[in-house]
């Protein structure tokens, strides 16, 4: 069934607020088999919201609003969709009862405005809203279903996993949808949709590519009578991606590099410990991002300042030698870290973030260092972009590269 | 001048990703003056983003895309609007060639698809992309806009500044309009409201309050016949708010915390060094952002495990009666990293970031420790949220103690 989500109020027109709604629903309508073609954001005007509603009325089935339920004049959801459907507005007055208790326990006197949120037209069932006064709508009529929510995201979020969520789910009663996600690292999207081009047109399953700052994606998504047969259609693409991308995949769904790794360490009973010259903690703090990090993470030293890193213990020959952006540093810096720390394992990070060239290297140049206490490697990359993107970029190549050599 | 945004991609639609681009893209439209009244997102569908261009083109003058540019064959915003204006794709070869020297700078051989970024029609003028291989397109046709921008936010946004904004200035010359942002910290944004609220409803200047993770922004909007009546209307009103709101306003634009700390260390000829346990070098690297930061940050240390904390030279026996998650071990660390680093200030942060609780501490349990050689001090803080938004937000309290130490 086809599916419309519209979001209302000016504050997201004026850009105060960026809409967290829409992609929380949109990222469940493919659980329930629903097809989400557009999404929309009007203002508080009761015009533009009405042909909005008309203009999905006729190409969807199913049409869920959030936003404009507040007790003010600016709220206009219920007044809007009245006036579409053709309905008269009336007050229930049970729930009226129900606001001026909710008041009375919080000893507050209630606005005569919030006699509004009690408003129902014959069309629609009004649904609870444990986080708030503003009650959603389930509207049904010729075949079609409106759904309104409130917009405070909390609200919106509870209303749908307790209310809107199974009763859709009875509703339906659909085919199953399975999707699942492969992460490379390593080729370009342009790579990767040319090597993956054969399947890149089928429709069951399908497959899609994301470009993320940790690699590109290949999100496979399968449509079936059961989910054990949508797991099946999954599984052979899978097997058939695998066959020609497998040693750029390192990892699938929520997986992260961070993880990974932390999982490779914690697998092999080795720890883990950084030195950082001008990613200034980054790597470090990138690390630690995993909930599992203590158990393999020893700790970091951030050597920022040229006195820092002497005071490290790096050696003052070998900086005014080849400098403090060489693989000569980074071998060194991986060392103490291992050391320092009393970990397994040493990685180092040093490099150009910019705005101005160090040593006579460009912005972007990157060393990065690995010591096991057996062998010391060193890597070097170059990276285009801001102090930020340098710094994210680097971070995660070193990450790779700490992958790569646990591999 | 009515506006209309359309973001592209299935990713959108699919909730893989929130829209961020289209409230940036609407919270800059006020300041040139132009109404926007819808904006809609559809996925990577020729026919269905033809359809909507269709709507736009008729109830708007200037209609601003993001997304749909890439090289692969999902990326279909520049076919539809070839299609939709009904104008014939040629490729543009002086930008091949661009693409090609590129490529060879960065060792890489051009993926042939790439060849398709190199498009355009004869309405179409080619926007630079600084950031990435995908240019924009400035289309004018029958008194119409359409302006299309990549869809990643960084791109988007260095386009959007540097090529369309001031396109669109020149296009419009209506009076000048002319905006500052003054930034809060310490009170919530209904507090803000309440103390501006003589000024939230003026319009000219117009006055909006945006919640944002380093505090509450006001931001003063002015309209007049030249930009220096602009700027006077804009600075009576940041007069009045000073007013009221002087304790708490921090920054103006685009300040950041860490460089106003970074500026008042300069100004009173100070350098800084850290020391972390659980944030696990976040504090470090947030005070690196800042392009100055190496006058004055020697480095940091980075505690995670119990045993580093001791190899820096924290006392078993402090950790042992009060805790690593304590203001003694706070202060103690604040002191460890002025004297090992040779800084004339220490800043120190320690506390719980969650999955689980340390030392019977709740998530969210913070100690920020500060010793300029003389006073040592301690602040204990306490922010719901999950790993990542208590990291953040217990680096960017540090950086305001601090910056309160230093006043």
């Amino acid at each position: 069934m086809k599916t419309e989500i519209i979001s209302i109020g000016t504050e997201l027109l004026l850009g105060e607020i960026t809409d967290t709604n829409s992609a929380y629903i949109a990222s469940q309508l493919p659980l329930l088999g629903l097809d989400l073609n557009f999404m929309s954001t009007v203002g508080d005007n009761q015009q533009r919201l009405i042909e909005t509603l008309r203009q999905a009325w006729q190409r969807s089935d199913i049409i869920i609003t959030t936003g404009g339920l507040g007790p003010t004049q600016d709220d206009i959801t219920r007044e809007s969709i009245a006036e579409f459907v053709g309905e008269e507005i009336t007050i229930d007055h049970t729930l009226v009862q129900k606001f001026e208790e909710l008041f009375r326990y919080y000893k507050i006197e209630m606005p005569p405005s919030n006699i509004k949120q009690a408003a129902v037209i014959p069309s629609a069932e009004i649904i609870q809203n444990p986080r708030g006064t503003a009650p959603g709508w389930w509207v049904e009529r010729d075949n079609k279903i409106i759904i309104t929510m409130p917009g405070p995201p909390r609200e919106m979020q509870l209303m749908w996993t307790k209310e809107i969520l199974p009763r859709l789910q009875q509703k339906i009663a659909s085919a199953a949808i399975v999707s699942k996600t492969l992460k490379t690292f390593g080729l370009t999207e342009a790579e990767v949709d040319e090597r993956a081009n054969p399947f890149l047109s089928t429709k069951n399953p399908s497959l899609a590519t994301y470009a993320k700052f940790d690699g590109i994606y290949l999100r496979i998504t399968a449509k079936a009578s059961t989910e054990v047969k949508a797991q099946e259609l999954i599984a052979q693409r899978e097997n058939d991606l695998r066959a020609i991308l497998n040693d750029y995949i390192w990892g699938v769904d929520s997986d992260t590099v961070e993880r990974i790794v932390g999982a490779l360490l914690t697998e092999r009973g080795l720890s883990l410990a950084t030195m950082e010259s001008y990613t200034g903690g980054f790597l470090a703090n990138v690390i630690t991002n995993a909930h599992e990090s203590s158990k393999y993470f020893k700790g970091g030293l951030v050597a920022y300042a040229d006195d820092s890193r002497i005071s490290f213990g790096l050696s003052k020959q070998l900086i005014s030698r080849y400098g403090i952006v060489s693989s000569q540093a980074a071998e060194a810096m991986a060392t103490i870290a291992r050391e320092k720390l009393g970990a397994s394992m040493g990685i180092s990070l040093t490099g150009v973030m910019g705005p101005e060239e160090i040593e006579g290297q460009p912005i972007g140049t990157i060393f990065i260092g690995l010591d096991d206490g057996q062998h010391k490697r060193s890597f070097s990359k170059n990276y285009p972009g801001n102090r930020l993107q340098v710094k994210q970029r680097a971070v995660t190549s070193a990450l790779f590269e700490l992958r790569k050599f646990l591999l």
